[in-house]
């Protein structure tokens, strides 16, 4: 599924609504007449976007196939979130716990002024950047590593904070930069402290060796987080036998 | 200058504000302290995008120079509508009387399901598209013409429904269809009439000599008018001798 997140509260059901699975599962409720919960592959807060989300909704006793449940649901739900396809997965298949990597992209506007198509979508972070530093604070983040220093706290400590990044790329096209970052898991705001990070060194408010050290002494938080809006969760991995081969796009 | 047409109620200033006039005009007000009133170079409906809109103020006494302008009123701006470049003009400069000519684009995603980012931003016409019969309805209209049958009612009637137009171009990469239309002038809705005409006969739910005879004949009015969520005017042009060289673009 894809949404634009600009007008959403984030993915978790909260009161009050407006959330994405909120709004996903009001459709379910219009579509069978009864409360279908659904388990997303991972929590986007609000204002960060997706272009592939994936979700799991346990067995619904219904006649409808794949590509029904893409159309009912879609002509209940807002334009702003999109089913994109649907398929029958093995019982044992959950959209969280079966994951094995996701891909976010972070898109960054350097000009002036934001064009106004891009407001709530690209981050603005007017001036010059210095690709070169960019691109050696993100060779510093692919890999293993501690990244106790560019976690948020969430509430409850992490068991452990080391995770593997197994791509960051920085690209642009003109004064619009992507940054990719995918992984096998990710702490809590990491990717939006990661991309901080990147545009305050290639700005030149920081050195590549100030990263450094951060990563081998996470016993300082880095302060920097990149807003929510540039933010796209663009894909999901899964292992290829937990899908059964009904896959539907229409 | 350029808005997000879609939170808008069109350019022309009414009563309850939220248009793109009242907007800037608000925002003239906060930095002079007066009223100044905004001539643009045309009215685009609730709805309509801007990537390339021009307007005048008439003098204003005042110490800024054009980039202080466009500073100052982005600044007062909401995101939606953002201020270019400014330069000055002579006196006898009018926005909308001094245009030569204005170039439309028009956007168009032909597969079932509209991506959640193009909403209220692209006309979602789902469907197999004939291209060259798209292209053949396109080469109808280019050229001079009456163009009467394309036109919706606008309160007084028109002395004269003949224009002309220098490009009208069908473009498209995978399920994004771009139309380009410039012309001299145009008349209530034309550009959205004609997309809608091209795109009716390009899904074979009518012929390119359907069009041929309203153009001959227009004493029926063409019914299919496309939606202005995928309207974009992209620019105006003005002879060279009428901008001062003055211009600036932050």
């Amino acid at each position: 599924m894809a949404y634009d997140g600009s007008a959403l509260r984030g993915w978790q059901s909260q009161p009050g609504g407006r959330t994405v699975q909120d709004t996903i599962e009001a459709a379910f409720t219009i579509v069978t007449g009864s409360r279908v919960p659904i388990h997303g592959a991972g929590r986007t807060d609000a204002g960060v976007h997706a272009l592939g989300q994936y979700f799991h909704a346990d067995p619904v006793h219904s006649s409808l196939g794949p590509a029904d449940w893409v159309r009912a649901l879609n002509a209940r739900l807002p334009g702003s979130v999109r089913i994109l396809s649907a398929m029958m997965v093995p019982d044992k298949f959950h959209a969280r716990f079966s994951a094995t990597g996701k891909h976010y992209r972070y898109l960054v506007r350097t000009r002036a002024i934001l064009p106004p198509h891009e407001a709530g979508r690209v981050w603005h972070f007017p001036g010059k950047i210095d690709g070169e530093a960019a691109r050696q604070v993100a060779r510093l983040f692919a890999g293993t590593h501690d990244f106790a220093a560019f976690a948020a706290n969430r509430g409850k400590p992490y068991q452990d904070t080391t995770r593997t990044l197994t791509l960051v790329r920085v690209a642009h096209r003109g004064t619009l930069w992507q940054i990719d970052i995918a992984g096998s898991g990710f702490l809590y705001k990491m990717v939006r402290m990661l991309v901080g990070a990147i545009f305050r060194c290639a700005s030149g408010r920081c050195r590549p060796e100030d990263i450094r050290t951060l990563l081998r002494d996470p016993s300082t938080k880095w302060p920097h987080v990149a807003p929510a809006d540039g933010l796209y969760l663009v894909g999901v991995s899964y292992p290829r036998q937990e899908a059964a081969p009904t896959d539907s796009k229409p």
